[in-house]
């Protein structure tokens, strides 16, 4: 992933010293567990992971280049370093193991770690969310379906919808977790031919990781795909509330802006524009994930006990995905922190729909008075389809209209255009999204 | 879906038949609820879900043409029926309900009932698998990384992989089965303008689903993308499993075949051929349910309170992911009842690698010999290349190996070719499979 | 597909009976090239034809369940009928072809006949485009970027934009249609074993297709794969001008509405609402054709000389999208047949930003006057936020700023806000658009 | 994109460098267009010119972080730099434009110069199929369908096939260039407002671009769709010819072997293995470029004149999809130059189905005796099923079947079984697949 988009707190995660100390964390685990069965003193245990965490870095890079294969490259970088001062610990390195014991358990360290760090992000998201629904518990604005107005809403009801879809994904995200956190050091074809189960056992345990049930030389990648979708859908989520801001930015509306700098340029040509572009990014960066799944899903299928199609895959997919979902997390947070909210602007785009948004009141009103609905849909809609036209005021429509006048009175008409009646729900809607 | 894919029992709940049952279910709910309210006599509510039962399906039909929202067509349809004979009941029909209450409710009910035939299918496999698995506990083959031999496994094994994975598709679906039952009575723009949210609690408790708990005028789009996952990934697993067969049923390995029947042809053309036509068949299928995903996703960012962008993509890709996933799980289903095992045909493809797959244990023993790990590797990666060239076997060239003689007896050698030394975590493997 | 998106020409393309009339075609196209090299009497070619045209279609369906090889079911139903009657066509049917000889030739002559009734579809798109560009070549509205005004346009000019992406997908589908016309009869493996390359060019030849160059048993699945794209931009393309006017129609907006019938019912709750329904499903069939791609991509790598995982895949996603976007065109045709646009309301939008979208104006007037862009765009941006946020006129603003005084007339400042300057382009800009 | 998959060349058209001194290019090109009609000395060009040339790429680096609008943070930076010595070209840099003019016309110079890098890559990768194919024109081996062998092709077909959909990604790439080189200087909405065409069409012309006929404030974002999807082709096809070499790389099949060095490690547990690592990560990385390719398309709807959303994703995607194929062709190429061709195994394998793919040279001769086809079937069939299951010779099993006795001679059916009837076609495939 670009520098632009990647926070480093979750770029470390993904970084190539971070995957390299995840595997050597492996690999020791497994020489901690080899070295009572082969009577290695401990003393070359210390030695060998002292020596290890100073010089392995640098080695592994310089001989990159070298072999094919990378966890050979790492063997061989330690080899040579440690050969001398633990050369028990030198041969019984890798003992018993394949790559991808050492690699799946690895990733499966840094999908917890990722995981930990968007649940953190996802969780400030929640906390911001709470406060801005609840403050805007009451502020009424038109609730918009098919982007027409429908009926009134508060800013609040809307907020706590969002909340509500950032909890669920902190569940998802939550399982998600336990999904990846699976290791396997069952070796070549995951048939423990040369270490026994208890190994893996033990390894897991000092890892924090649950041993896979059964597993073929790799974690199977069903996983790795149930765990991708968590990340699709939390940005999904953000996308679906960026795409709002945008909306009611829009310059007709203007109910929200989001932050604008002081020192800040629109544009390069137009200097009065002032562009909701930190919520279009993350519109844009929540297709760029999405669009990672079906590889994901592809990698599932591989060949026997494993081929490795799926690596190059996920040495890309991994890392961006988890990188570009941290960073909109954040940039969520921020624009939540600058958010303007007009609530002015929400009552006066509420009234230009000239009274249109209670046309379902009066048509309930009517059928309590005992019209079929048929009837009273046709009425109301025909004073309905005037009012567009005219743009005059519904309830002044509706007032002129001498069938309606038959079964409604000017005050029962009236009463049907009362804000007052909309309330009810409210609190509970917002105690319902987790807000209040 | 076409309906060469599609079985009875699936496609019935993706019927229009179905779908308006679902959406008259969720209309009688509320009806039963208001009842009491309004003060309708319940004689009038038995008459009117009576005649509805009897007439609904033909009127909607009938009337579909007319009028381009299908609700209101289905309570157009219904009350020219009702008028006289429930005249209360038919002015209370989808009082205080938006269309989106009744199809998003009635769409759980979908989801739920398609995932219960999905589970039992799912079943159906596990059972199968876990009595292939059993059976085949210690039917050596070759485990193959890469496509290459690698080091032995036994069928079992293998299966009992596949066991695994099933067992984690059934608690997807079991989990998805909750994520979609959620329903929603919260009317016009999920605000409970019109009706109290103990309406919705009455009418969700009667139809076995939860209230969503804040509902725009949809339920909202993550929980189908939720749900839709599960079906990707139950297809996929089918997907490996079928590629499996179909590698092994290669020509020249030939270890397993699907069911081919006495009057069957394999080719129009090759009198002779025999092809795993099935297992292919079903490998596109789930590229067909995974590439739905992305128009899944895509619709949860709906505008506002909702814009019904979603409803195209959800008329075609529900039904059709449901309905080809349950063909996939009886077709796989079949497969296995008929597949042919050649446990012989095994024995001699992993006799082929000339003794290669031993490679492991050969370097182990060096290495507890006292060997460093590199020279270990490279004396027997060494007599291994020349195997691969000659084509001799591999205990054979080894055993002129003079370095590799002065660390290791021929009869140390030749124990290391002993298969009995693979089977202890055999039995183990099984159980954590879910099938010993 | 399901009925509701299915025009019945375009139905009829992929209806099972035109799938088996199109491999008809080819059988008796190999056939008679074959009956003078094998000294077939013409009566007999006749008496075939003939019976098959009668008689085909019926017969395959019945034998269908029987084999599980489909054009081995039609020769099988084809052979009993004319065994007596020509016998040795009878013989000589089928000779020496595989099945997809006739499969993938039939489909080649689908997918032709398909993108024929596209071009025509999208041809008369065109034209309404066209029309409608021309009629409103000096619309003035806002030009708005990030849904934010930006500077004026109009709408003629907003419509010749899309008149000239229709006009690259005609250019597309053109392409693509002469990509898909490949067939071949080069037999099972594409080595032209049992037939000589001159009876695959005398067949595709009578067929209106290109001999496929180098095929294996089938036509290589990149040019399907190449063929689909021009569909999913089509489509993608109708989306994008469907969304225009789902955002034109927004309440706060209203320059546009989709057709609205006088006895539609916008919504069953809601009886003031018109929503752009037909805009909005537009773009979630849109969203449904794209999401088939990936499936498509990933028929190409097929194994060796053929594998049949991609026939599912073909069996839905061709016929569905082309259904689907046939669907589109000619709705979209439709919303344009109905489009209502209110030009009143695009000027009264376009002062809503109270003049703003003149600040390039200003900025390069004072450029032109001698001040560097920084300080020029300082003034202007000033002018411009107190403008967002007072509401006040923002040549009002300009007016009074003192700085902005120095270097410009209020003559000149007034000049800035004429719209007879924007005006040079336009008709140029539609002759480019292909519309003037 | 990571290092690891990353050539120098492809790396540094998307370097922040290039891209920078792309966008200098445009604004440049403008200037010089503008100079004429503003009377600007041809010294301050040059001398602008100059300074940029030196200091740009450190000042826009350096300011990057402080202007949220990367276009106005070069002006910022190119503006300190030139007031003095070139004050008149500084106050006309960007006269007039917007960012997107700049951009789009710098990222389509970015295109059309990758694809040209591509296309070189591609021309290498043909001519090296070109010489595998000829050299193998008569080397025989097994055709398969469905896995299962089929009829004998020679290898030469096989890449002469591969050869003809590499000229097809010729031709798509070379056209993909031509629809990506598309420049626009039409302004903030592209209503070319500021700037008159002639500008526009005086700095394509400069750059090599061709005018958008109708732009809004980007370019459309259907071309870039339609550009990205000859790379997804072009990557496709690696995949199926990587796809072909691990098939025939198998450990039972092994007719061909991807170049593995003399120090290299095939596995870090198992010395004797070598992988088609090369080949699988092929197939992952065109998984890879095909799964952006949604996120393209969903660019194409952008609001109105445009919004930003389409940005994030292009930044990643582009570069990404762009490199990653780049590396492919390489790689591919390199597999190519180092593939091990083994001709006797392809023999032994051919025989391996014990002349079965002989079949339908039976089944035909069968029909040119006389029999129906249904009978002929019937008997050579039987057969083959004995065949399969007693590993007989095919020849064998047909000598002892008298009823195909009664039609044909011992020499007749002994003259089916003759690879020389399979030559015919051979020489004129390789010419078709334009490597003879």
């Amino acid at each position: 992933m670009i520098d632009r988009y990647t926070r480093p707190e979750m770029g470390a995660v993904w970084s190539d010293e971070r995957r390299l100390r995840r595997m050597l964390e492996v690999e020791l685990a497994v020489l901690e567990c080899l070295a009572r069965e082969k009577g290695i003193p401990a003393a070359e245990f210390r030695t060998l992971k002292a020596l290890l965490d100073k010089a392995l870095v640098d080695r592994v890079k310089e001989s990159e280049g070298k072999s094919a294969h990378e966890v050979v490259g790492l063997i061989a970088a330690v080899s040579a370093e440690v050969s001398q001062k633990a050369p028990m610990m030198n041969r019984y390195l890798h003992y018993g193991l394949t790559s991808s014991d050492v690699l799946d358990s690895a990733l499966a360290l840094q999908l917890v770690e990722a995981t930990d760090i968007l649940l953190a992000g996802l969780r400030g998201v929640c906390d911001r969310l709470k406060r801005l629904a609840r403050k805007h518990e009451r502020t009424w604005m038109a609730g918009r379906t098919h982007g027409v107005h429908a009926e009134p809403i508060t800013f609040g009801i809307k907020v706590a919808g969002w909340h509500a879809e950032a909890l669920r994904s902190v569940e998802r995200l939550q399982r998600a977790r336990k999904v990846a956190a699976n290791g396997k050091v069952s070796g070549a074809v995951g048939a423990f031919t040369h270490l026994p189960t208890s190994v893996e056992a033990a390894v897991c345990a000092k890892l924090g990781l649950t041993p896979e049930p059964v597993s073929t030389q790799v974690v199977p990648r069903d996983r790795h795909a149930d765990y991708f979708h968590s990340l699709v859908l939390c940005a999904a989520a953000i996308e679906r509330w960026a795409l709002e801001i945008r909306h009611l930015q829009k310059t007709e509306c203007l109910e929200l802006e989001e932050p604008f700098s002081d020192d800040q340029k629109g544009s390069s040509a137009m200097p009065h524009k002032r562009n909701p572009v930190l919520c279009e990014n993350l519109c844009g960066l929540s297709r760029l994930i999405r669009s990672h799944e079906t590889a994901v899903v592809e990698n599932i299928a591989l060949w026997h006990e494993r081929d490795i199609s799926h690596s190059s895959v996920e040495r890309i997919v991994f890392p961006d995905a988890a990188i570009a979902l941290d960073f909109m997390l954040h940039r969520f947070a921020a624009v939540l922190d600058g958010l303007q909210v007009y609530p002015e602007r929400m009552k006066e785009n509420l009234e230009r729909s000239m009274g249109l948004v209670f046309s379902q009141k009066v048509l309930l009103k009517l059928i309590d008075k005992g019209l079929g609905r048929l009837d009273a849909y046709g009425i109301v809609q025909r004073a309905a389809m005037k009012t567009w036209k005219t743009r005059e005021q519904f309830l002044k429509v509706l007032s002129s209209d001498k069938e309606l006048a038959r079964h409604l009175s000017a005050k029962e008409l009236a009463a049907c255009f009362d804000m007052a009646s909309y309330e009810g729900a409210v609190k509970e809607i917002l105690r319902r999204g987790g807000v209040a």
